[in-house]
């Protein structure tokens, strides 16, 4: 599927990368078992990080319990129009200080080492047969209050994770041509450079 | 060699992410083709980020070319001592404005996203058989001003890539014995939470 969205030629990548998007259509009637979840976070669990700080914590919810239904009102309203048939939802959090009296970390690589070890939560989504779509669209400040997420960490991010579904489960055109639309990328000679940083005079 | 390295019992991840580790013992020999190039920054340019926005771009040097002879002496001299036997090295770098005249981005996502590029890219490396080492010990204004880089962008990591190496490589024994060393994360239970964020009381 992912080829067919990417018309151009290009080098093909290992399967779990090339098969992977961000879709909106998931499946209503799949479940996430204790099984899943507990690969998904242990793919997470092994992403490095900045001197193995792992500034990382999550707190996840299924459709259907109270975690979830405590959630899902604090998406923007365009996300919960797709996330609520998604499998799970989790929300993802970085560390911003060794402790509640301490200051904030100076060097501050902890964005950085959650996006990794939100990929890889990611791909071993794929791995075994989900797909991932993140999110930054909630109000990150009531997850907190909501959750009792202390001062020192950050909820940053959601992700919804399920399975796969056929556009047309949506009711509307604009949502079955938002999933069918090819998917885009700047070309690697406006961003890579062999030498001094210049997207004009880029050659790979 | 990671489930080695890893003795406890614990669910066993998807192939590419089981194996992939940090080391500092790379293959003296071996260097890095085109082919293979091209398809690791293919897999960073596919990566997701918020509103497609890709605030990525990446400065590459190959052992014995003349980039890598300008960056290898701004690193550390710590990371110098191992890096140099990679066969490239890859400065990362992320987009904080979206021109040289425009205010910083608000919502400031673009280290998020970067991880993640970061982290396809790895992923990739290991399925064409190579090993990443990630660093932030280098001296990162001297970077951008050696390179170019326009003030709206900010050098934020380096990689070293290669094929891997038997420890032995190393003269010293300290060094064999580093790339020995288990690795070790915290247990997911005292960063996943089902509910209320509270690593006291967790369960997954």
């Amino acid at each position: 599927m992912a080829l067919e969205r990417v018309p151009e030629q290009r080098p093909e990548l290992t399967t779990l990368l090339e098969r992977r998007w961000s879709p909106r259509a998931f499946d209503w009637q799949h479940e996430l078992g204790s099984e899943d979840l507990g690969v998904l976070f242990e793919a997470a669990r092994w992403a490095p990080s900045a001197g193995n700080s792992q500034p990382w914590s999550f707190i996840y919810g299924l459709r259907g319990d109270e975690t979830h239904a405590r959630l899902m009102p604090l998406l923007d309203e365009g996300n919960q129009r797709w996330a609520r048939r998604a499998s799970g939802l989790i929300v993802t959090i970085r560390q911003l200080a060794a402790g509640p009296d301490h200051d904030l970390f100076g060097a501050d690589h902890t964005q950085f080492d959650l996006g990794q070890a939100v990929a890889h939560l990611s791909i071993e989504a794929m791995a075994i047969g989900l797909h991932v779509h993140q999110f930054s669209g909630m109000d990150r400040p009531a997850v907190a209050a909501e959750f009792g997420v202390p001062a020192h960490w950050e909820v940053t991010s959601g992700i919804a994770v399920g399975r796969i579904a056929e556009p047309e489960i949506f009711d509307e055109q604009w949502e079955i041509e938002r999933e069918r639309k090819p998917r885009d990328r700047r070309p690697v000679s406006e961003f890579v450079f062999a030498g001094d940083w210049n997207p004009s005079a880029s050659s790979v």
